[in-house]
């Protein structure tokens, strides 16, 4: 739930009222600000800040300069895909935000990250001091009401960019720009219309009905988006959205209204999350976000389309919460992987021979094999989420099902890979990761809620296998071949993988997408029948789903892990012949086989013999010294300002010297 | 590095000395309160505040009452074993704290938790307040000074309780008693005597060699115990511990002394952490800890054991913070659980039919299997727990060996495993997990730190392999028999796993011994013959084994399990045919085979075929269904308070309702 009036045609008048109420929930008591905003700055050079990685070189061990063998530039291009200048621009605003953005300066160098010993409620203030610090240049123009695959991608992209500062500021003005909503068929809450008076009475009926953590409910927001079941004369019209104003322009609740608080979480305490009851509000009829059906002042219902249409309209515009959170987590993996893999190119421990030398983290085979395979997953991830990103942009009913699916997939996939990959770069810190200063340790406590917020990271999975059983059974059903959500393969003959695996069949990408198509394919198979079983013992078609439960997690891996291959391989396929499309192809090949070994699933089922499993292993040990030397350039690509890492992303010793301390 | 004297016989004289010193550090700025403190309170009834929880009981979702069929008081007492009437005391205590412990009631309710929305500068404070709280009840009374088996398990006991309400106040009262250190033969602090003078100067050569992470360093300490290298007439007699104050009464640093706040931390922020510097500073030679070793007035270093002998001996004192960690990972997994499982106990989501009831959570197949096979580990690791505090209670030079190995792998091992299950609790709970008061998430935050203080875990893990690979290698190269850390069986010819595996074959414990045992000899030959192939490539001794580093993170964990299974076997086997041992079994069944499912050695090694996997995966579903009737019994079991529970351990609806916020 809450503000939001994207893409809807708005009928002459209310326009205007409308975009009124928005800008007054969003600028909250200070109303001037939106219409007086001052012209964006210029943008900064971009190599000032950007590439002042480049500048950063470490020795290896032995002791001559790495130099990068691909342009890091390039390959920026590839991650980041779009809006690049842009994220730059706010990068830099936030790096000269000052206080507001909490510039330290230690050790010589400047730091900029919330001050997140702060209690809540402080934290909360400077959230809001943010949002006004930068709306005052200009970062939210355009926000609310452009439209289009242009204006879609350069939210993302502010989103990702204010995501790595904070979590908070992210979510914060992703609640008032984006909708959000959990289990939105089962809503409680009622809209009665009464056109006696052309108001609609919203109402909380029982304790379930109330509305649970709204960011900004609990102190800051004066007007809320309000999902509710709409009733009209009695029938009920399904989930509609309504403007309702919660509190005055001085703060103050309106009648009606109770509010409570969330109280403090593990992170994410710069938005205030509230509960609110209603008491029969009233509301006006215009109040009603009308871009799907309408109710005329005497109380008809005007809709073009069927409950079923409406309510899979009603989804697509829910998927940009989806789109947003599968992505930031990505920029959320690659900070933690540039501060850890950073450190292990600082830090030396123990050494391998009686007085040897100590050795760089980095070239410890085990800690190479702890940072890698996550370092591929996040190259391949960011990649597909760039595919989903656009397949959001450039939605329309026909891929409604796709943007669902692919959207639900990769939210439960990349959050959990973006809380397993800050927990291992925490660990592979060592007690650093736990400063707070080192931002790591910080993150995983802010990101934590992403596997659980907007759609629970199982519940979802279990229904993108849903899903994909579905068009698997309609496509037998009505004899017709399989032509959505990549499924197609499914349609020619089972691929075949060889006894024999060399590395070079092993790096081939056609050797991995064979084997990911028929561990997918295979799955959905043993799916569907155990399924089927269930339903013939008697269970209900829900309960037989749930009783498949293992199968079901097993495909939803399947499907999303040959989904991103897919799009790792496009982009590798996309560039011309040189050292960065080599590179690009180790870290395809990482992505691929860390994967096989990973997923139990391989020898479990028998898609690979034990003795390609070994071969498996051999490969990533490999492909791990293969990648090291390459390991700065990679993350450097990821395009964080210096100002933006912790101090153990430098040296280790001198961040904890006197002098820095 | 902190204050300690146990089990040292101190020379008269010097004894009464070094206890003032002792006592003025634990106690402040307050020297009354030890030799003042107050008689301890009574034990309150054990059953009315442990046994609360037996009237609290669930109806399932058909209607009826729950009935626990096995005496939960029983099972509690082969949990903890030891100490009952003090951890009860102990927590009544707290519970009883007032404001001290943040007593806040909620929907009728009433809880005991810190405040974590405090900035850390008050977090600490509060930490000491409640220290000098349970000074004057007597908590602390004997833990200094007493020894002796009974000693070291009440010690540990309030130890586990203590960190039950909250990880900071369990780790400053630990550090105080009981020796933390880390790489400790790098110590690069020097201690040179004097002669001249009767003193040691201790030194801070250079920025490496501070001491970092200290606790109580960068406010609170007035005394420290130095680990240096003891340096007589330029000669390095190792590692040695000294007392060095740092801070006078007030609180004011000492001269050449330098000390800086470690800062925010994502957790434990209630320990005052930081770094100390010393520039020279004198100190009287009596200041020497000499239960090992002392330094005569004219300079004679005098000591009956070898430098080897030395250093074993203070390992095996230092094993006491791995011992206090490992066992404590247990009492957080068993509070993670009691929530989750309770709160699984009163949340529903969805119907499995349309317009049917809504389902208990902890009805759905997939929730369970979330979270019991976590219970039932956390039952066998805590029994193993329990054998790993009786080794250690009864320590002496025979079993050092055993003592160091088993307190390293469980450490890693257990801690592990907490932040593993907190992390699947927090998930289970969804958003409510993220709310402080609902405890889970924080603990999450608190005590992710277990996993690389006191010898990073993969680090401890690979030396685990690396002793395991040298007591089979000794014993081979002498002709002698295998004769400790539980690898006797390697003695025996090679345990068969049956091809047909019937759910009766499946559970019996010796078919999972044979199992586990099969694993581990395997392993470890595999281990053995590649460091072998490693060193015949030239590679050193010890980059052999780094480069067989995932053999080793398979071993190692191997041993850790069998061990576990071991202990669990052992407490089913100890007690009488009844309901109990029918629940211990089913609790010890899941455990095994859930290793089994979860570790693919079984598979990639060919211990276990295919269709054996298929056979145990199907026992572990069966066994969550079998485990259900019994999870709230199991988790009232842990005994803890409700008060140290969060709100949704009750009712998720009434914790939110209106009338309770």
């Amino acid at each position: 739930m809450s503000l939001h009036h994207r893409n809807a045609p708005l009928p002459a008048g209310t326009a205007t009222r409308r975009a009124g109420i928005l800008a007054s929930h969003f600028i909250l008591h200070d109303h001037h600000h939106l219409h007086h905003a001052k012209a964006a700055q210029s943008l900064p050079s971009n190599d000032n800040m950007v590439h002042s990685n480049a500048c950063f070189s470490f020795s290896s061990p032995a002791g001559e300069e790495i130099t990068f063998v691909f342009d890091t530039k390039e390959m920026r291009s590839l991650l980041d895909r779009h809006n690049i200048a842009e994220r730059d621009w706010l990068f830099g605003l936030m790096q000269g935000g000052g206080e507001v953005f909490n510039r330290v300066e230690k050790g010589g160098r400047v730091y900029v990250s919330p001050d997140y010993n702060q209690p809540m409620q402080q934290q909360r203030e400077m959230t809001m001091r943010r949002i006004r610090w930068l709306l005052d240049r200009g970062v939210f123009k355009g926000w609310c009401m452009d439209t289009g695959v242009e204006a879609d991608l350069r939210n993302l992209a502010m989103q990702e960019t204010l995501r790595s500062y904070d979590h908070s500021l992210g979510i914060y003005t992703a609640v008032h720009f984006f909708l959000w909503g959990g289990a939105v068929r089962g809503i409680e809450t009622t809209a009665t219309y009464d056109s006696s008076t052309g108001e609609f009475i919203i109402n909380t009926p029982r304790e379930s009905a109330q509305k649970y953590w709204i960011g900004g409910a609990a102190i800051y927001s004066t007007h809320a988006a309000v999902f509710s079941q709409l009733n009209i004369g009695g029938i009920n019209q399904g989930v509609h959205v309504f403007v309702v104003q919660i509190r005055d322009a001085d703060g103050n609740l309106c009648p009606n209204i109770r509010t409570a608080d969330c109280g403090r979480k593990i992170g994410l305490n710069g938005v205030d999350n509230g509960q609110i009851w209603f008491d029969n509000v009233r509301i006006p009829r215009e109040n009603l976000l009308n871009a799907i059906a309408d109710v005329s002042p005497d109380g008809q219902y005007l809709s073009q389309k069927d409950p079923e249409q409406r309510f899979a309209a009603f989804l697509a515009s829910l998927t940009v919460g989806r789109v947003a959170i599968a992505t930031s987590a990505i920029y959320s993996a690659k900070m933690g992987l540039t501060i850890a893999i950073r450190h292990a190119l600082s830090r030396r421990a123990f050494s391998l021979t009686p007085n040897g030398p100590e050795v760089l983290l980095l070239d410890y085979p085990s800690h190479q094999r702890r940072l890698f395979p996550l370092l591929a997953k996040t190259y391949a991830m960011n990649f597909a989420g760039n595919d989903l990103k656009m397949i959001y942009a450039k939605r329309k009913p026909e891929n409604y099902k796709t943007l669902h699916v692919v959207s639900s997939t990769f939210k439960a996939m990349f959050t959990w890979h973006n809380m397993r990959t800050l927990q291992e770069c925490r660990e592979a810190c060592g007690g650093q990761g736990v400063k707070v200063e080192n931002r790591i340790g910080q993150m995983i406590a802010e990101f934590d809620v992403q596997s659980t917020f907007e759609g629970d990271n199982n519940v979802l999975m279990q229904r993108v296998s849903k899903e994909v059983l579905a068009e698997f059974l309609a496509a037998k059903k009505h004899n017709k071949l399989l032509s959505r959500l990549g499924l197609e393969h499914i349609n020619e003959p089972c691929p075949v993988i060889p006894s024999q695996l060399t590395s070079a069949i092993l790096r081939s990408s056609q050797f991995q997408i064979n084997a990911f198509r028929l561990r997918e394919r295979d799955l959905l198979n043993l799916f569907a029948a155990k399924v089927s079983e269930n339903q013939q013992k008697g269970q209900s078609k829900e309960y037989a789903h749930y009783q498949a439960y293992q199968l079901s997690k097993d495909l939803g891996r399947a499907f999303s892990d040959r989904m991103v291959l897919q799009s790792a391989v496009a982009v590798e396929e996309s560039i011309s012949a040189g050292s960065l499309k080599n590179v690009l192809g180790l870290v395809r090949s990482m992505y691929a086989l860390s994967c096989m070994e990973e997923d139990d699933a391989f020898l479990r089922y028998g898609y690979i013999s034990r003795q390609n499993a070994g071969a498996i292993r051999e490969e990533v040990e490999k492909l791990c010294s293969e990648m090291r030397p390459h390991a700065l350039a990679l993350v450097s690509s990821f395009g964080f300002p210096d100002s933006f890492l912790g101090p153990i992303a430098f040296d280790w010793i001198e961040a904890n010297s006197w002098s820095s301390v």
